[in-house]
């Protein structure tokens, strides 16, 4: 009896939950005070750092067009490395805008990048998948599908992200065009391009215009593609194309180095924190060279190896040193700023995943980062993408929106007079500033477990493991896809197609 | 065969972690800025409005000789409740420290409580211990003794507590001898007193005398006891008694409001910290009236209540806010703050677990608490003493010392030759400069799991609490007491029997 009524109250929250899962997202604002690490004169030794090895040790670019487009900018290339002048790089870097607007499918959901703007997307990469009931396995197309649904269903993800799983059962020649389609097909939220080749980032961007309109993506991007610099100090010619595509049309790009520290680069912080700002700079000025006033976010995607097993390692102390620090290098020079996520080593959403995941994401939101990749279901080191994972991240993306709407300091948030009117030793259950605010006044999880130990035992003894596995099987079938105009859907299918049957031709 | 060498390292491994284990505890010092969240303006506010509490509303004290005390220092009290007149507050304020040092039995472990000092000490006052192999159980003092040993053998935790756990299996009137002696025995840290009682507290006391001499204590407090305000707005006879006692003594308080918003404050975070501020302070310059200079530490316990259940909720955003905010309020008065800890609802170590617990200590550390209660083992609200929660949480204490530790801007963390040396697309692994620094580059945790999926498979596809369950079983194995002094032992233990006696007699 115990046992039903408690079902029943639950049952009664899973309805309240559903109406949250469909709440409007919201980007929050950046507002708290920013935490900055280091003072000015340690952020002006690592700039100086940079521009020496900008200058002096210099940048690869693997790809001839771009050495060309270098050369005609004036810069000295010698072997595919490029040293560039300091007074240069900071003239190109000022050409950028320090904050953009994507547009989304649903006008509503337009993301604005930098400033004040924070934006959460989901994990990117992973070729496995894992859940419950049937543990961890190449992900497939379908797996695809279910997260960007995932981030359609959630108030606390404001971007549906890019290659959110690697979908292995289709064809890698073609499955660019699979994965642009789902998130324009399942979501009405902003989303990535494609950057594994020229072809695929020209693809994206045919896609883009089919959807938004070619005018309509050179005023405002419809795209924002993630450019990883192959650390230490070089751009291949498979990122150096899309990249060029991306600029010439352009759309918004994340220029992000890829930093074990250790293997890419020194073990200490501050010879990562000098060379990945190198980097960043090198990726984004040429994207300006290619067309200035390209949008760009400066990304930094840094850890450190364990050494002694040479895997990654996430959750380090190190790394939120270096988290901190590259988002006062990126404020220096007015950028938008990518980095963070809710990162773990961890093979399955156990405590280790939840410790390690704050000990990035806490930094995340207090170095004020404005995009975060990865801020919902990565595990495994980003090997994986955790279906139960992604719900139990988001639960704690949204606790997060509301710390960062910081302290009323109303008149009436000081409640004197409840204060007043509660004797000594009294409760403020009942009171009337209590009656007032208690629907708003706490961020409220319905996935944490908060009750007593006799009801968490009444309830089936379930961990957060278990509880979000319910969670995603229950938001998975609530699932109702928006809208899509016929016209556009028909046109995106044919393009599709063309392509295909061109890639099955050998072209 | 991949299963034995595996094995082999993991064994290899297991041996360093013993001799990590052994390594002597540093309290790490606060020398990152601290994060304020609110402006100046935004505490004067709130000061204010607590000065109103004090002078207008009241703080109730449960006991006449309390109440005489008071009178004598001309405050004004009406029906048991006193009502301060707020620039006498902040005189009496003043005389209390803005750090001292409490004494350790092991004079290396003697700990500065204040300033920029950080001190760590386990969960405190749970009834239950959970761990893998027993489930959830009433504690017992074997329990008691265990955890001593836990923290004990842990460099990330520099005070050996309290009521690490409630001893339910000894008499409630004699308990809190056999705990003082337990921390005693068992550890060479500081420790804390009992507040039970009046008669426990000079117990205590007695004890202390005992271990450290009468007149050392005197000069340099020997214990540190926690005393809490029944909040809203009381201190009752039980708490009243114990803080007399340990101030008459020189001994060191900590004065906590122990407060669930919504029930025991109002539903906003600006009222409840003002009313929490009040009652901190009251108790403060009480103390302070007993005994000018007695060594206070300004407690903050706050979390909000779930409104629908009525059970406390840890890790929410609104706490995150009050924590920063009365770590201000307690720099303001130049006082010792404790706050914080690794906070968690779950009943289980799990991801809930890990994902709560970082998101109270991290604001734990970036508001720059000195001494965090709870800092190891806390489960299911406070209720259970976890002790693969207590290993794991250790894990990331080891962490935020690394943390603490900033970013090294030196010409040699630096590396540009390294830099230099690696060709493009290159790697680090083998530079000079690794070499020379990979030994202590990183924090390198032994118990969260680094591999990757074929090697965790390997070993047995153990989630966090698994291994932690390990790992506990080694280091209590490994335990080895500290050597005491023949002669204190048996003064202890003749005091003990005869207090023993004592109680049995009805006295």
């Amino acid at each position: 009896m115990e046992r039903t009524r408690v079902a029943e109250r639950r049952e009664r929250r899973r309805e309240q939950r559903d109406q949250a899962a469909l709440a409007k997202m919201v980007q929050p604002l950046h507002r708290l005070p920013v935490y900055e690490l280091v003072g000015t004169e340690g952020i002006d030794l690592i700039h100086q750092a940079s521009m020496q090895i900008l200058s002096e040790i210099g940048i690869a670019f693997l790809d001839d067009e771009a050495v060309g487009i270098l050369q005609a900018h004036g810069v000295e290339v010698r072997d595919q490395v490029a040293f560039f002048d300091p007074t240069q790089v900071m003239e190109l870097a000022a050409k950028a805008p320090s904050q953009f607007v994507q547009l989304a499918r649903n006008p509503e959901n337009n993301v604005t990048l930098g400033g004040e703007h924070l934006c959460f997307a989901p994990v990117y990469g992973p070729p496995y998948v894992l859940d419950r009931d049937f543990g961890r396995r190449p992900a497939r197309l379908v797996d695809f599908e279910n997260f960007v649904k995932l981030a359609y269903l959630s108030p606390w993800i404001h971007h549906s992200g890019g290659t959110v799983v690697e979908p292995t059962d289709l064809p890698v020649s073609t499955r660019h065009l699979d994965m642009v389609y789902s998130h324009i097909r399942y979501s009405d939220k902003a989303f990535m391009g494609s950057v594994t080749s020229a072809e695929n980032a020209a693809d994206s961007v045919a896609m883009a215009e089919i959807l938004f309109g070619a005018e309509k993506i050179r005023e405002q991007p419809g795209l924002l593609s993630l450019i990883n610099i192959s650390s230490p100090r070089r751009l291949d010619d498979r990122m150096l194309g899309a990249l060029k595509v991306y600029a010439q049309a352009r759309q918004a790009l994340i220029i992000t180095p890829f930093i074990l520290s250790g293997a890419m680069s020194p073990v200490s912080v501050a010879g990562t924190l000098a060379q990945l700002n190198a980097e960043a700079l090198a990726g984004i000025i040429f994207a300006q060279m290619v067309e200035p006033g390209t949008p760009v976010v400066y990304g930094s995607f840094q850890t450190n190896v364990d050494l002694q097993s040479g895997s990654p390692v996430f959750g380090s102390p190190e790394s939120q040193v270096a988290l901190y620090t590259s988002a006062q290098l990126a404020r220096r020079y007015h950028l938008p700023f990518r980095s963070g996520g809710m990162f773990s080593s961890s093979k399955l959403p156990d405590a280790q995943a939840g410790y390690e995941s704050i000990m990035v994401m806490l930094p995340t939101l207090m170095a004020r980062v404005n995009f975060v990749l990865h801020a919902a279901g990565w595990l495994e080191g980003g090997l994986t993408a955790g279906y139960e994972k992604f719900v139990l991240d988001c639960e704690f993306l949204g606790m997060l929106h509301k710390f960062l709407q910081g302290l009323d300091l109303s008149e009436d948030a000081f409640a004197l007079d409840a204060i007043r009117e509660v004797a000594p030793g009294g409760h403020h259950l009942g009171t009337e500033h209590t009656r007032r605010h208690f629907r708003t006044a706490f961020y409220r999880s319905e996935l944490m477990d908060y009750g007593t130990a006799e009801q968490w035992n009444a309830l089936g003894a379930k961990d957060a493991y278990q509880r979000a596995n319910e969670k995603v099987k229950h938001l998975l079938a609530s699932y109702q896809p928006p809208e899509l105009d016929a016209g556009v859907e028909e046109a995106l299918r044919d393009f599709m197609a063309r392509r295909k049957s061109q890639a099955l031709a050998g072209n």
